[in-house]
C-alpha cells in the first residue's frame, strides 16, 4: 500500500472551504459543473486563489469546463470532517443562545446540539427546541459522557473566561466564542471568535463607496 | 491641489479589514506596535498577505518594528467608513432578531439599531432593548424618514425574498442576510449572506486532524 503524504492545508484555505461549500450548496442544481471564476465570484475570492485552494484537496478543474459540483462538494465535506456528526453544547441560553439552539443550519451540517447550559436557576429545566436547559455544574460530567467535542459560548463577556475554564475541565478542545471577550485557553484548544459586526463593517465599506 | 487616485481595494482585502480591526482592538494596550507576523497569527492570515492588504491603505510597517497600532486602527476605521453612525433595521424579531437587537457590539461600532420589524401582529408593539417592534408595512416609510442604509434579515428562509423586495422599495442598498435562503436583489444592492455553521465547519477540520 502506498501512502501519499498530502501537504498540510494553510489556515486561510481551511477558513475558505466552508464558504466554497456554502456556495456549492446554493449552486443551481441544473448545472453539474462550476468554473473557478464563477465560484470565485460567488465567494469574493479571486479565481486563481480558488484554484490554488482546491488544489490542496487534490481537486483540479477541467479547462473550459470547471469542477464537478457534486464531487467537489463531497471532497470539501470529507476534508472538513462533515461526514460524521458532532455533539455540540451551548453555554449561555439568552437570546443568542436560544437562537443558536433553534438554528436549523447546524443539524443539517452534522452539528447536533446535545446540551444547553446556564447558571441562571430560573432557566434551568426550561425547554428550548426539545432540550432541557441544565445547570453549568453538570457540564463537565455531561460532556465526558456525551463525548462532546465542540462548545459554543453565548454568555455575556464577563462570564466567558469562567466558562472556558469549565470547558477545559470537561476536555472540550474546540470553542466557538460569541461572547464579546477574548478567552485564554490551554495549548491545543482551538478557539474561533465570532464578531457579528464584522459583516456590517464590510457592508459599510461598500456603502460609503457610493453603494 | 493634487488628487491621488488610490487603487481600488480587492474584495477579499475588504473582507479581511474588519478582522484585522478586531484583532487590533483586542491587542494589548501596552504595546503600541504590532508586526505583520503577529497580526497575521492573530487573524490566520499569512504575514506577506497582511502587508499586501495594508499596503492598499497606504500603510507601510517599519522593518523590525511593525505598524503603529493606533494609527492602523484609525486608518482601517476610516477606510471602512466607521467614523460615522449608520442606522440599521432588523426584520424578523424571533430569537435571532432579538439577540441581534440586544447585541452590544453593533452600537459600539457605529451601527445603531433604528427599527425592528415583524409580520406577527402579536409581536408588534412589544419592546426589545428599548425599541417597539413595528409592522413590516411601516418599513418603507420609516426607512426613508430615518435614512436607513443597512437592513438585517433575520426571518425564516421562506420569508426572506418578500422582505428583500420590501427593502428594495424602501431604497435600502445593503443587506445582511441571516435567513437560510438566497435572495435575489437588483443590481447595485450588496448582500452579505451569513451562515452561522461556517465557523463550526472550520472547527470540525481541526478536530479531525487530532485537535
Amino acid at each position: 500500500m502506498v501512502t501519499v503524504m498530502r501537504r498540510p492545508i494553510p489556515k486561510a484555505t481551511v477558513a475558505r472551504l466552508p464558504i466554497y461549500l456554502q456556495a456549492l450548496l446554493r449552486h443551481a442544481a441544473d448545472d453539474p459543473t462550476i468554473s473557478s471564476e464563477h465560484l470565485g465570484a460567488l465567494t469574493n475570492v479571486g479565481a486563481a486563489k480558488v484554484r490554488k485552494d482546491l488544489s490542496y484537496l487534490g481537486s483540479e478543474g477541467v479547462r473550459g469546463v470547471g469542477y464537478d459540483v457534486a464531487h467537489l462538494r463531497s471532497r470539501i465535506e470529507r476534508e472538513l470532517g462533515l461526514t460524521r456528526d458532532y455533539p455540540v453544547v451551548i453555554v449561555g441560553v439568552g437570546n443568542l443562545g436560544s437562537a443558536l439552539a433553534n438554528y436549523r443550519g447546524f443539524a443539517e451540517r452534522g452539528f447536533v446540539i446535545a446540551g444547553l447550559y446556564d447558571t441562571d436557576r430560573d432557566k434551568v429545566g426550561r425547554r428550548v427546541d426539545g432540550l432541557s436547559i441544565r445547570h453549568i455544574d453538570q457540564l463537565v460530567e455531561d460532556a465526558r459522557r456525551l463525548d462532546v467535542a465542540i462548545a459554543i459560548i453565548a454568555t455575556p463577556g464577563h462570564a466567558a473566561q469562567e466558562v472556558a475554564d469549565r470547558l477545559d475541565q470537561a476536555g472540550i478542545r474546540s470553542i466557538l466564542n460569541f461572547a464579546p471577550a477574548t478567552i485564554r485557553v490551554p495549548e491545543g484548544v482551538v478557539v474561533r471568535q465570532v464578531d457579528l459586526s464584522t459583516e456590517l463593517q464590510i457592508l459599510s465599506y461598500y456603502l460609503q463607496r457610493g453603494g
